[in-house]
């Protein structure tokens, strides 16, 4: 075996429960969540991990596993790994932990990916108030491309990553966690917010719940295990440990630099995405597959001080920094759409870029509308290809201004506007009326675009 | 003269005040600003404007012209232009505009810009709160390059675009828009919003006023003047028309499809940019400069029911569709800060995407201190240097997730985190503390770094 | 397993000599050799092949494998592959077969490879009179990227490739191919040529013969296999039918387009090269290596007509088309090196492109010599690396102008001139005097450059 | 006017001939003639040229001024400009001349350029056997694209550059010249080279001559013109102090580090292209055009002995090192084709790069004609696009591999193969047949494909 082979130190079993693994997962963060694995400082190491939803979403046509699921069990991660140096120091509070991605990829025959979205009722989405059922499309992979049966007509390769990576809180860090995120939920009904009925048909957060938790080696029910899934946070939101990022450029040959808050950095990830849309606007919104990563840690000591500032009354409050790597997808003809924070009522938001970016993705859904994709199509695949969402302008007041690029490339027709009248053959029709009429939640199946069976 | 010189259709005197051009300019959108120009579709033409502060701004070190700039001259903009078709047959409301533009840059013998922070009394910025004094940088260009005596260790080259361009809004839309406007204005400490302490010191909105009011053609402080400036809505935000909606990659190759409103589209541009970063953070933070645009128009016929969809209670709750051209500045490597929405207080909000590319910029600022840059210089630098603003999440409650990427190879320093300590030479010291101890509202100047005097 | 799962229809064994694989392998063309597999058109399979050199060249640091290679055995090939059509049609001579790598990469557990230049007597490379003696470089893989400990100080991702790639050709191609190259075998010492005296060190042709040669299914040493082995081309050379062509761009979604000269096509791979840049000019020198492909075809019937046009006196002088794939690794700064079409010894050539290029090539070793490089590291660096060769100029008599251009971030320094007198550390010395005054064939084993051990 | 407005130090006016012009220009390489103006290392200064052909080639559409054209007096070169450093020291043999291109384009009023073949009997072109008659495109730029009525449903942004820049030989350096071209012109007929037949139809070099000999401030048929005539080297091929390298990738924001050979490094530069393809195919085959540069010059003191080695007998065989700049047109799609060194009558020649380019551009030529291009337009097409001609591989005997890649982006229609039969609109259709019957030695005059008359 050659020296570049990586070492695998987390191994998933497909085949079995999240909670059946070998190597225990866990889906909490919590500093006393015992690490399954160690690493040095410059090994390259190998990590396997299961999909988001822990196996519960299957490849089918039917959206009533979408439906039905559980968020409990979000994310069920890989790690904790303990990182030491080269002479077996481990990493230390106060130091930087970086963390290259080598190659990552689908699991081999897993190569299957699933974007969703939620009910209302069940976490819903970015556009719940639009899109309030339960919807599915199973993404099938050649290599580096992606293709869907329930979406025909596009094709693209993937900018793959993992939507979580990170190092564990400590006790200190995870109190102020949780204290923060109390407050907005108790707060609900009180304070309007700036994304108004959404919100109230959304959490406001994910609080702390036995219900579902994993916690790796602590064995469940016992008094210990019962203290730390009261206190552990959920999984959902990132955080100063970097966590549930969803940035869709960590792809091959980036590099990550996580603080690290506990003795030995305590690294998990987990949430592969085979491709992504800036925002994951559908929530469930990635390709959502397993997968692996390899990946090459050093330890910057007293990195947080030589490179972090705390952005809050505590030194705790600090965010990772990230490089982006060399091989992303070129594309050179984009197409934009704009949002501006008006929302759909005419109401007027002062400088909101969410309400912007929110406008923006409308725009863009009912244009592709018009190529014919039904909106839920079009709602699906801008959460998960390729698409660059923007903070254009953020001073100009009342309008934030927030852009949304989609890559001209992925389809296979022509989707710019036409400036002179083309002799041209017929245009393609995906019968979208049709399509929402019978709308059931979920997603029609249809011929695979790339000519397969 | 070759068929493809362009005509020039609007030229400005640098050396005349902005009321006092030939070509009179505009510096607000009402349907009744009567046209100065006339184009016909496929015609390649010239057009000129002013800096968005109309020439109030200079080219020296002292930035008291920024303290005491009067916001409500802003933007001076060229045209309106009337559209035909190759028939002579206007434009009309339903219409599509799509302008190419075909070339831009600097007005030859003014190849200088600005980038600014007002006062917090006085229009503010994103961080205002942070940063409450007027500042001001130079930048001199060299070809495509940009450097200041103020900022000295970056140089880059200029994505340049109009930071605002856009058709002359029906009287309808402008209702519409004076309405919401005003409501948010008026509903200003009933109400809390997410920007929280820093929209209290900045005006919610910038609601008709007459003062400094320009409207091309009408004649100042007639009847008609007077009403026409009472209705006639700023030129500060985006809205459905374009208008400043500062999107930086809007550069040579790029097409705006503009909505029409009214006869002959009446096309205005101004408030050219050198370069910009995603956001403009600090307000007056492009680069900003005297220019020209070399454009080219086609006329879509109903092509706003062909391509756009209403995003609101109106067929006019619109906004322009973009294609991003393909000569942008390519960089490859990449620094990237990361926001959640949590604030400086330490306060949870909800799926905040502005909230949460604050937090992303103010670290992005705190990490170019500890390289040798004053905090005021690395706004100012983030304001316009092609930084790239994204909201990588916006669905995992509580927390939005916006990330600031720079690219590295602006700086004449490695700026990227050190995994292993390298022999090197003395680190750079740009005395940012005696800086930041003497801070008098403007920037230090400094030598060039290109070596040129 | 998933749909997107490939088939596997060539599986290599790295423990057995390539002539004890249970598929068969083959190193000649000829249309009689038997297909050992059949893929469908718009099936999605997998091809696994062994090095070059046949697995005779050891990851170890003594480059005496490489002095006594024999090049009678290379290439190995995985195949033929019939394809057929949806309904079984097989292709036929006059179609295209469309071949796109939807996938590559090493194989699991062999993740290393490695670069050479062979002996002057034995193959020699573009510069074996400057080079005359055996080289190795041994190249470890961190998934994208890949390091060598005898090149310290570089480290690069890879654009992985199969450098050769065809059909198998018909009997009247076969014959065209062994007489015109017979012919310049043939004219040697009469006949000066463009290289002069490097013409006289390497073998002007490869004829066929029986040394060494495998024939897949055809059994060796019956007279069947005797006839075929004194008629089959060998696989240096790239032909009409694709082959050895050695495109360094043919990476993850690329598609060719190769004409089909027999029944069923026969498809053909082997040679993977981890990384190589334009030119390969060591001959052994992408980065060699076992590995895997993900393949999709289409039959494009009669293509050949449709899309190819004979470029000789038969229908059959024709060469495959390619389209290159999205994700290459991108680099935005380039170090440029040139060169003329005037020799070492001053003499002038007439637009003599492969003089030009060699006079880049050399000018490129001697700056990265001048920056710690011993000469052979920087002919196997520059065989293998990413570099790119331009024909520049090929019309300006009597000079020919090509450039090799050197992406500038796949080192650990600047090797970019310094217009300035920058304060430094101590310039990093890597001993090239040392080096080369001891040099003994083969390259000195250094450290990691990337920390790992 | 601002500090970063060029200082203008060579103006040309296109009403004279080149011979009329008040600074004069020299179209001959000599260290005697005298400079005609002196900028300072760090300035930013300015330099018009005329076009390549001297303002002979006119805008109409006919090639009869090709086909008379006098190549005596090509290339009429700006400069030479002393170059001093910042204490007036000025540059010396053996430093390094870094000269930046900051900016660069069409001279305004004149923006316009042509791509033409000569008669095979006045200079032809790389393929004078196959296109022996003189032909002309004139192109229209429309900002930063071009188009031409003659090739139409093309359009494309320039990668504009100075198809030749140089610095002044030393005496030595030009008896060198002198001598080596006089050899390969005696030689002709006794000795055979790679390009056969094709050889015997152009000059194997261009000797000096005082038909149409300019050589700036010295006056026309004095002795001391006579004597430098005589001497003097033509500016046709690229050489030791760059020259006419035409290498198309110089454009904005690159550096060029040429050798200075005489005192005060005397620049000239001149041949500005819109655009170029790799190898400049048809010989006068950029878009060729007046134009300016704007540059930047630093002294790198003794940089060529710590940055170059000779490349042959003498310290002055050396070549110049350029660096890439950051805004070259994006293309993410290519198609590619291939040559290999086998010629048109089936000829193997032996790893002959230029043979095997040949092929690969006529493989392209023959492909579009099949997309309705005739084979002229095709051929001009080729020499000014930004298509990139590589030197894929120039081991594996007998064959080279070189490779011609087009972006897609550049036509009206899709040229790539296709793998399925698409529903589509009927054929664009240019007539080719009837073009090529009635060829006269000009091109169709056409619409202009983007719309505009």
């Amino acid at each position: 075996m050659a020296p570049s082979t990586p070492r695998v130190v987390v191994k998933v079993d497909l085949k079995k429960k999240p909670w059946e693994q070998d190597q225990p997962l866990h889906n909490r963060w919590h500093p006393e969540i015992p690490s399954v694995a160690q690493v040095k400082a410059g090994e390259f190491f190998k990590v396997e991990m299961i999909d988001c939803m822990g196996g519960t979403v299957k490849d089918n046509s039917s959206s009533s596993d979408v439906k039905h699921a559980d968020l409990t069990i979000s994310h069920c991660l890989s790690g904790p790994i303990k990182v030491v140096d080269e002479d077996g120091v481990a990493a230390k509070p106060g130091d930087l932990l970086a963390v290259e991605i080598c190659n990552l990829g689908p699991l081999p025959g897993d190569e299957w990916g699933f974007t969703a979205s939620f009910d209302r009722e069940n976490g819903g989405g970015f556009l719940t108030d639009h899109f309030p059922c339960a919807t599915k499309a199973i993404w099938y992979f050649e290599g580096i491309y992606a293709y869907s049966p329930q979406i025909p007509g596009v094709r693209f390769p993937g900018l793959t990553h993992p939507g979580l990576i990170g190092t564990a809180p400590s006790m200190e860090l995870l109190r102020i966690w949780n204290e923060r995120e109390r407050l907005i939920e108790e707060e609900n009904g009180v304070k309007p917010f700036s994304l108004c009925e959404v919100v109230h048909q959304r959490p406001l957060a994910n609080l702390p719940t036995t219900k579902g938790c994993l916690l790796g080696h602590i064995k469940k029910e016992t008094p210990e295990w019962e203290r730390i899934a009261k206190e552990a946070a959920r999984t959902l939101p990132g955080r100063e440990n970097g966590g549930n990022c969803d940035i869709k450029n960590l792809s091959r040959g980036s590099k990550i630099y996580l603080p690290v808050f506990v003795e030995g950095a305590n690294l998990s990830t987990g949430d592969m995405h085979f491709s992504q849309g800036d925002g994951e606007i559908s929530f469930c919104g990635g390709i959502e597959m397993s997968g692996f990563l390899e990946l090459k840690c050093e330890i910057i000591r007293n990195g947080m001080q030589e490179y972090l500032t705390p952005m809050g009354p505590t030194p705790l409050h600090v965010n990772p920094i990230f490089e982006i790597g060399p091989v992303e997808p070129r594309f050179s003809e984009w197409l934009v759409f704009e949002g501006i924070s008006v929302d759909e009522s005419g109401r007027q938001h002062y400088l909101d870029a969410t309400v912007a970016y929110k406008r923006a993705v409308l725009n863009a859904i009912d244009y592709l509308f018009k190529f014919g994709y039904s909106k839920e199509q079009a709602y699906l695949l801008l959460s998960c290809c390729p698409c660059e969402g923007r903070l254009s302008g953020i001073v100009d007041s009342p309008n934030a201004v927030a852009t949304l690029a989609i890559p001209i490339a992925i389809f296979d027709q022509d989707i710019r506007p036409k400036t002179q009248k083309v002799p041209s053959g017929p245009r393609i029709v995906r019968k979208p009326d049709v399509l929402k009429s019978t709308y059931d939640g979920k997603l029609p199946i249809t011929k695979n675009p790339s000519g397969s069976t």
